[in-house]
């Protein structure tokens, strides 16, 4: 004993050998022995964690065993080779089912048939393969047909068998198999699978085998030890199929070390009209109301409910069907409720009348039902409020906020169909008909419905770019209704009234053809498909949300204010939570018609006095709009951004404005023509625009200073607590800033004398930071600022050298191909454009210690870049009104972060 | 005492106060006592220093005193009130002064007169003013008048006394003075003031008092010390006239206290055909050769040269008119350069026969006069090698390599007059007349040469902006000469054939006019002027300069490369010195017409297939303009750059030219029109272009590799040593590197599998550096690049936002208010691209300590850009062919500036 210890410390097995020798691989559940537990995820996945623990807290499960994620990850390791051992412990496990089960694998009496699925630590819906009633043979399938009473339903399991395991296991092409039951259908005159007469089942499975001798080059194999190591090795190898890999990129799925393998005793929904399979959430999934939700199927497998291929009854008429089911159903609800502290989406069948749980796992929510449940379980002392916060994805908020659509334009817009309200929201857009055509249009810019019979893995990318889905098959547990329902997107599933020709390009409905010229509205809440643009509006707010708000206003440091340029834009993001204006951008209002005219005429001055003139005509609607602005942010602070975009984008290009103006303005058109020529700038983004209008045209900025002044001592007289802040957009020197500081306070002093105002006006001057260089000498632009201001849209163009309005071009194969893992004007680019931001803070704080810093922009909005900036000491985010309550729960997660 | 010293320590004196009271701020010079001396210019002026110094090695120069600079400071920095004591300075040395030439300021006999100069640290011409005769009163020009035996002398010196007082110190127009004068010669029909007689010159000094005392509405005042004081003042303000700050600033003159004030004793060249004045250098300031080289005006002031107003006679003559001062001038000017060991600038004065020293100073000179005047007096042991690499501004060696006007075009050209050779060089441009028009013209992108009667420090911005400077009069020491010189700008002087018509904007030569819209080409070697545009040619380069190369190659250790796209400009390149190319823009050669066809077809491919076509076609030209540069630079690399610009530079924009393509492609012209447009960015800049097309249409990179693989094997099998290095532009992240790398990397081992070549072949593959992330992330691109170069052009534009092509509109501006100090694009900004570069360096060298960094793009051949690569560490440089010079003397003086 000691020699052979001693041999053993001194000469080292290699580590594989070792590991595969030593490593338990193959972990049981059932009622005679359950290995796992729910906190082994990364090693059984969630699926198969969740069957350990289902197992050990009593709920009826099938007995099986579930292969580690370490095998896998062993398996693609080694190019394709299983872990020594493992096989041996596969049979070890399956014994102990087979005693369980009082079944045997492969024998001819009573055969233990087996389910192969995949399960990694993180959900991923439809991603890996399935192979079900596996251990079927020739010998086990007579046998089974015996056992059964029902040879109808043997060959029936045998024939899907050989479909998916040559399918998803050899590689052979799905079509094969379908062509080969029409050819049997037409044989046999009938329309329908169930309608096929044993005879055709067997000369079915007899076409089905000779399908895969064909293609694979060997028979069908008849031991079923063979046909579990090749299932086994099959879900090793989808983890890293193209789909999954796109799917785990889509979803950022990291670190995992493979997928896990489950292997169970098959049970069976499709054993006569005392069977049933179905699917469940313990809560609604799509509002969030604690009511017991899901859809069965009478006389089914499993995969006939989730692929959407018939029509599912509610599971609220389950009682008339079978009352006790539908008890135990309701009691397991609970339980899983209470141990998992989460909503659950559970599978089952229903084998002649017993329940059977199959799976059990966080279920995916909709935004709305996200924020619910969350306050619903806070509530209920199921979890606490930190843990609520956490549960809610911050993006997920944008779906309480999507607009709907105006039930008045409904009542008037004419509706094409209705189908399932598969995933809130009111998308708009025109139908393409497949995933890559989706992908193709909405990379040029179009908004597309992507308009499909049902969904596949494979549709990933075209549905994740789609604004909306619509399918004209399926349920609401439907491929496409499951993932849209993740993401938030707005999908209509199950429209079964229309006909769909993905060939000719277009789908029929109400007896007419819809093109891909032809705008389509979609209501994910209520399933209605329109013809044409639905008018929108904003929707209303739940108590929950107004709760979750709270909670999370309560948590975070960073502050939230929003970007808007009008009073209206004001009001809503203060109801929105937007502790002030971080952006208002003046220059949008010139736009307005009114208005327009004047700028022109400012812009084609060809004097100091002439602009001088326009502006002061101008003066006075900017002046009012200020005014609105501080009415509706009574007491909090407003920034206001000078003018920045370049002159030329106010001008008309066309023949036809320009003669107008012209006209307008008494000048010759050629007169016109010549300025907007003139105007013309190669790279407008890096042109004559910003600050550097300020330099070039100081007069501009001494009218919007004068409008600020005098809307402020408006207020301040009629007591309104008008908060302005003057931003200097562009700046890209620390002299700069000073020089047009020194013109602001100038201003802002012979405009204060000119209204006879007594009081001090305190009027915050500062800089945003949008060029590089500004980041980078950002302590020389603190010496001459009140506050600063990141603009992150522009500062990520210049960084990258990306211009927003080109990258189309190219941004899509960077995606494809990883050479950038997200668009930088989505998530804020943190090894870049990140690196200047913190920079920049840490030199303008040098010089200022408490200098205010904020961020404007949408990625204020986004929750990736909000928790950046928290942790870059910023402090606060500006984003749009509709993404205020985004930023402000995103916040709120930054700050739990840091003190966990 | 002991008591009264305690109190002076007890209790201080205002520091003011006592520094007036104690310090010494005038500075006598003088046969009695010198006490200045040539290493006071900081406190004397370079003019006092001098003056002070050649009255101590025993120089004739008029007696004086030099008022220091800080008395200009204290002036200043107190509002304009003299410092306490120095009037009282003035007056002691003042009557040391009347001591020595035994005359007495403002006496009735022999009155003595001074002049009043300005004078600080570092030469400015014509930027401060002048008084001369100072000392004059009605009874003191009696006095003159008797004491010289002339009343006319004695009147018009009094009359230029008040102009200029008048003008200079109390600010009355000149032009009043000047129409006075006008009136007393249309009184006695007469054209030149010299014929003006006695009793005219009355009534002009009359009438100069009148207008004097009508614009300042005192008279003229009596009393010589008043005068002093005023004019004294006068040039103390005069160091904070806009004109005098725009030269500092244009000549980067900084840390300066002020002007000192020189007053000395007048002397007079104007005392009739016995007396002259001159201005000389002790070397030709225009070549360079070792001859005195000068000229003088018998019977004239000082000013009369320096204006040049009467076209003076060269020193060469002056034998004959007086061969003792003469022979004594050639002995000053010995004991000058021994003294100063540098070429000098000297004006001198003789009265009634005797010489007197006025100035000396350090000459400028064109730049081929600085190479042989440095290297011939490093030859000559005046000074070391190190302080002749020193002595030559880098940039001035443009001037040596500047193109001249072919002979055989200059026969056939149109001759429009003959002007002195006044600064070398050969301008071609459109007129301008007026120093505003001159740069509001070259501001929209126009060249225009400056044509002037003759020019003054108010045109200093103009002269600087116009490609050459014509006048119609002045000698070769007029302002337009010696300013246009010291920048090494072309200028033709005192063209007197001309007549100029500014209000008319045009000038007439040989009988016709010339207008705004001519082309004008202008020789300043010859003095010639020519119509229209004569053909330049390269220049030949000298024997000192090839010896001051040799020099600089020795101490430098930042290696020159060139950038060349074709072998005409490679071969230039190393004729220059270059010791590699750093950049070959490889698109520069799809611009041929034959090839141009070639690459629209590529660009308008709709498929891959097509595209691969059309670059196969590309492929023979590609290789072969590698193969020429390769055998150019034999031995030495070569930086390859991948195509660079968007494609849609390449394609035709006008109707008429889409319509040619569409007809050899055998499409629809509207194909063509719409494929055009879609490749349309809104900024070309920041869009689809560098490597970006690389990774949308890796076939381009592969065409490329493929080509430049080709050619290397083609010169290694005939013996040339082709060192090609491949270069990825607008890189912006190490991801895309790497992609890329992998890319080229393959290509590379496909091409040469293809030739059959069987050595290995060596091409390290690196990136530019031209976004600010690349910048900040080099550390990463390190890992993916076997070399890194910066683009200096591109980083600037994206980390100022500053598009060069539209630049224009804003930084006129930005350098007018000083908010920017240089144009960017010229002069690196080391604080904020120069910053970039800095950490650049850090970071990649974190990763691969020894990596190669180089720089292209002009900055390459800026001197103090080249410093500061330099001193940032960079291993080379690489410029245009022409500017490699100047990039090898301005490394050699960043490494002197190293070991000093």
């Amino acid at each position: 004993m000691a020699a052979s210890r001693k041999r053993r410390t001194q000469k080292k097995k290699p580590a594989a050998r070792r590991s595969a020798g030593a490593r338990k691989l193959v972990y049981a559940f059932g009622a005679e022995r359950t290995e796992g537990s729910r906190d082994m995820r990364d090693i059984l996945g969630g699926k198969g964690a969740n069957l350990a623990d289902m197992t050990s807290i009593g709920l009826p499960v099938p007995p099986g065993f579930t292969i580690a994620t370490e095998a896998c990850a062993a398996y693609n390791a080694r190019d394709g080779r299983l872990p020594r051992g493992l096989m041996e412990q596969v049979r070890r496990a399956l014994a102990r089912v087979e005693r369980e089960t009082g079944k045997k694998f492969g024998a001819a009496k009573r055969p233990l048939l087996v389910s192969v699925r995949s399960g990694a630590a993180v959900s991923m819906p439809g991603m890996m393969d399935t192979v079900l009633n596996l251990g079927l043979t020739d010998a086990a399938c007579a046998a089974l047909a015996r056992d059964s009473g029902s040879e109808r339903f043997a060959l029936d399991a045998y024939r899907r068998l050989i479909n998916m395991f040559g399918d998803v296991v050899m590689g052979v092409d799905h079509h094969e198999f379908e062509s080969a039951f029409t050819e049997i259908k037409a044989r046999y005159a009938v329309a329908s699978d169930a309608a096929v007469p044993v005879e055709g089942m067997r000369e079915l499975v007899d076409a089905y085998k000779a399908v895969y001798e064909r293609r694979v080059g060997s028979p069908f194999p008849q031991d079923p030890l063979t046909q579990l190591q090749s299932a086994i090795e099959a879900v090793f190898k989808s983890w890293n199929t193209p789909r999954a890999v796109k799917y785990r990129q889509i979803n950022e799925i990291k670190g995992l070390l493979g997928t896990a393998v489950n292997v169970q005793a098959m049970v069976f929904g499709n054993m006569g009209d005392d069977s049933g399979t179905g699917v469940a959430f313990t809560r609604n999934p799509s509002a969030g109301d604690n009511a017991f939700y899901g859809e069965f199927l009478v006389n089914a497998q499993g995969e006939d409910v989730v692929a959407g291929i018939r029509t599912p009854r509610p599971i609220s008429e389950m009682p008339s069907w079978n009352a006790k089911v539908h008890r135990q159903l309701l009691a397991i609800k609970k339980k899983l409720e209470r141990r998992y502290r989460d909503m659950q989406d559970i599978e089952f069948t229903i084998e002649r009348g017993r329940l059977f749980m199959l799976q059990t796992r966080t279920g995916k929510r909709t935004g709305p039902a996200a924020v619910r449940i969350a306050v619903d379980m806070a509530n209920e002392r199921l979890i606490d409020k930190k843990e609520a916060l956490r549960r809610v994805p911050a993006e997920a908020l944008t779906q309480l906020l999507l607009p709907s659509f105006s039930e008045e334009a409904k009542a008037h817009a004419q509706r094409l169909c209705r189908g399932l309200p598969a995933s809130p929201g009111a998308a708009i857009g025109k139908p393409a008909f497949s995933a890559a055509e989706a992908v193709e249009r909405a990379r040029h810019g179009e908004s597309v419905i992507l308009v499909r019979h049902e969904t596949s893995p494979e549709d990933i990318e075209g549905m994740h770019t789609a604004a909306g889905i619509l399918t004209s098959a399926g349920g609401m547990t439907s491929h496409a209704a499951v993932v849209a329902r993740g993401w938030g997107k707005c999908c209509v599933a199950g429209a079964g009234d229309i006909r769909i020709d993905e060939a000719a390009g277009c789908f029929t409905a109400i007896g007419r053809a819809i093109t891909r010229d032809d705008l389509i509205s979609i209501d994910g809440s209520t399933g209605e498909v329109m013809l044409g643009e639905v008018r929108r509006v904003e929707p209303r707010l739940s108590d929950e949300f107004a709760t979750l708000m709270e909670w999370a206003d309560a948590r975070r440091r960073l502050r939230v204010r929003a970007n808007a340029d009008t009073p209206e834009d004001a009001r809503r993001a203060r109801q929105f939570g937007a502790e002030g204006i971080g952006l208002t951008r003046t220059e949008h209002m010139f736009f307005q018609p009114e208005r327009i005219a004047l700028m022109r005429e400012m812009i084609l001055a060809r004097t100091r006095d002439q602009r001088r003139a326009a502006l002061a005509r101008l003066l006075p609607h900017q002046r009012a709009d200020f005014i609105g602005i501080f009415e509706a942010m009574d007491g909090l602070p407003v920034t206001i951004r000078l003018l920045d975009p370049p002159l030329h984008e106010f001008l008309p290009h066309d023949d036809d404005n320009q003669a107008a103006l012209a006209a307008a303005m008494g000048v010759h058109a050629h007169e016109v023509r010549a300025r907007v020529a003139e105007l013309h700038e190669a790279n407008p983004m890096l042109g004559h625009r910003g600050c550097r209008l300020a330099v070039t045209f100081p007069e501009i900025l001494e009218m919007q200073t004068t409008a600020i002044v005098e809307a402020m001592v408006d207020c301040l007289r009629r007591g309104v607590r008008a908060r302005p802040e003057i931003e200097l957009p562009l700046i890209a020197a620390g002299a700069e800033l000073a020089w047009l500081r020194t013109r602001v306070e100038a201003a802002i002093a012979d405009a204060r004398l000119a209204t006879g105002f007594s009081g001090e006006l305190d009027i915050p001057i500062g800089a945003m930071i949008e060029t590089p260089r500004a980041a980078i000498t950002a302590d020389e632009l603190a010496h001459a600022a009140d506050f600063l201001s990141f603009g992150t849209n522009d500062l990520t163009q210049m960084t990258f050298g990306f211009s927003r309005d080109d990258v189309n071009t190219f941004l899509p194969d960077y995606l494809k191909h990883d050479i950038l893992e997200k668009d930088p004007f989505q998530n804020l680019d943190a090894r870049g454009v990140g690196l200047l931001v913190e920079v920049a803070v840490r030199r303008a704080r040098s010089v200022k210690k408490r200098l205010e810093i904020g961020v404007c922009g949408e990625h204020g909005g986004d929750p990736s870049s909000v928790a950046f900036f928290h942790r870059a000491g910023l402090d606060y985010v500006s984003c749009s009104p509709f993404r205020t309550p985004v930023a402000r729960l995103a916040a709120a997660q930054a700050a739990l972060d840091d003190r966990p």
